[in-house]
């Protein structure tokens, strides 16, 4: 099983798969192509939630501002899984949690980096259907074990990490932020769930809003606090957009108390 | 094969795909992700308009406004097909379309209730990954024929259902509804396409418009009445939004004489 | 393998897709369904970049603003592929680059009408449905060989063609035109990348731009003119839209000096 991730829209998915159906049987899984153009935060976030739910699998992840110039192609063993994409750090916070997820050790995660397949005829704008696919191909076709002993995969010294901000976890106040906005204006935070646990309501940013567990516990229109899928504390709205309710957008500083 | 509906965009539905294949090696297809926000009723009708075209297969539909509350889950047998999902309405029409479709009684319906798989673990504001994805899987597993025999699986007493408007038909007018708008503007009613049979236009709401086959058969831009692939009145505009030309959206009345 | 393409959005390909999985068990997938509504040469010019990566394959195309009228609906065979879908031109330039492709000899294209599987309950609307997604079957389960001796498939006379234009390529100055803009806002020409070999910058409609081999060797928010992936003079913007900073749309004249 291959899954791609990109933000390429349409139709360069396409090309993408075209290219490891010309390689590979492997049922090939959308995890989705609308990602916020060339937004290498926001999607690491949403890997390191969805790709746990999957079983073992290569994951294929081109959200790529430095295509063309001299940033790596990595292939990354973590646990049971692998993934191909750039090394700009969209794929290490996804590496780690599958990592964790196998075995019970985050730091389980190996990084190789990838020759490019053919170097003469490659596009310089396109590395998702002229490096990167062809990549999550052969490292499928080899086996999340073995890619690594194929001639083009080599050890990296070194890659690009992206971790995202740890809240100030105070007795009063949880100190944190916005991590990311979903479809639904859910804004997502990094404060743990748990802050909620038995309060009815809490300040968000000054502001006293009702803590529930589910968003239709409010009338629609209103304003809640909860804990969402992702397990972080959530401003939302109940069939309305948290984000405008609450005035936030991503970034943003969040102190819950 | 299991196909998937939701209101969820990107990325929630990979979720659910991830927790559908640890369980079963069926074949996923998307009927579509984007359909309207928490819009139950839009949801219902392209389901009963769509599902029927498919061979036997689960459908899993998660538009679930009511998420985290406590409506139930359901697991629905509607002839050699099965449903699930939300307990809100959004089931009912396509249920009895294709069991109308499998034995020509749209009653062979049975509707059963699905217990949570893991009360204890599931979030509250994600369903379609903790509910009712595994419980897809597993009506899949099972076989629609007998998935109802789990221990899981319960008889309802009674569940929300949700029927369209019916159109008066008098012998000059009918008088319907505007029931959904298409991704092109095309306005759909719930007045039968045999209105139109024999005309050359009609009065809509006052006004005449051609009646015509075809998009193309006015020129661009150009309104016109048609019967859609639904078998209803549509109001279209060729290469344009009907619903703009007409004045009409969703709910709105609409008068054919 | 059927691969789909569409202007539809959602829900209408799934129907598709549901018609076509009652008549066989081909792998499906997805080029794209939000394709820009009913602009037959935007469509044309995609397939014909995406389809030669896929393997042999049958390729349904529905962007159709002529559906219900009297325009054929055809299938072709190029190379080992074939493609399926209205007689409007949207399917010659993606068939004669498969037959490039496979035999190096672009008039390798044969093309045949399909007879309308049933003229009695078809819709005049959804063609896609019910005319084009059962012949795409009825190929994909014939064979690319040999589909063409099935009953309801004949030769054509003649057939909708639709060419590129083709740029002035002067001593000084190439002179093309937009033929597309993507969703990252790059601005695609029909001027052959080798016009940039060995330039540093270019001018374009007058005004310097630097050449760069990959989007951001240029600042975030500057212009550059590169090779898209297509090998043809694209124009861009690093981390933002080409169309805009260049002030161009589809069929704008282009000079490239």
């Amino acid at each position: 099983m291959i899954t791609l991730t990109s933000d390429f829209g349409t139709p360069y998915p396409a090309a993408m798969k075209g290219v490891m159906l010309q390689r590979t049987d492997a049922r090939l899984v959308d995890v989705g192509h609308d990602f916020p153009r060339q937004d290498v935060r926001t999607a690491a976030f949403w890997l390191r939630e969805v790709l746990p739910y999957f079983p073992p699998a290569v994951h294929l992840v081109v959200v790529d501002p430095g295509v063309g110039t001299d940033r790596a192609a990595l292939a990354v063993r973590a646990g049971d899984h692998a993934l191909v994409g750039p090394d700009n750090g969209v794929l290490p916070p996804a590496a780690r949690e599958l990592a964790a997820q196998a075995t019970g050790d985050e730091s389980d995660v190996e990084v190789f980096e990838v020759e490019y397949e053919d170097e003469a005829t490659e596009s310089t704008t396109f590395h998702g259907r002229d490096v990167f696919a062809p990549a999550a191909a052969a490292v499928h076709e080899a086996g999340v074990a073995s890619f690594h002993e194929r001639d083009d995969v080599a050890p990296v010294d070194g890659y690009e990490d992206l971790r995202f901000p740890e809240p100030e976890l105070g007795d009063d106040a949880a100190v944190g932020e916005i991590l990311v906005v979903d479809g639904f204006g859910n804004a997502v935070t990094n404060v743990p769930g748990e802050r909620l646990d038995g309060r009815a309501s809490v300040a968000v940013n000054g502001e006293s809003a009702p803590v529930a567990r589910a968003y239709a516990a409010v009338d629609p229109g209103e304003r809640l606090v909860t804990v969402g899928s992702h397990g972080n504390v959530e401003l939302a709205v109940n069939r309305g957009r948290g984000d405008e309710a609450f005035g936030v957008e991503v970034g943003d500083a969040v102190r819950v108390e």
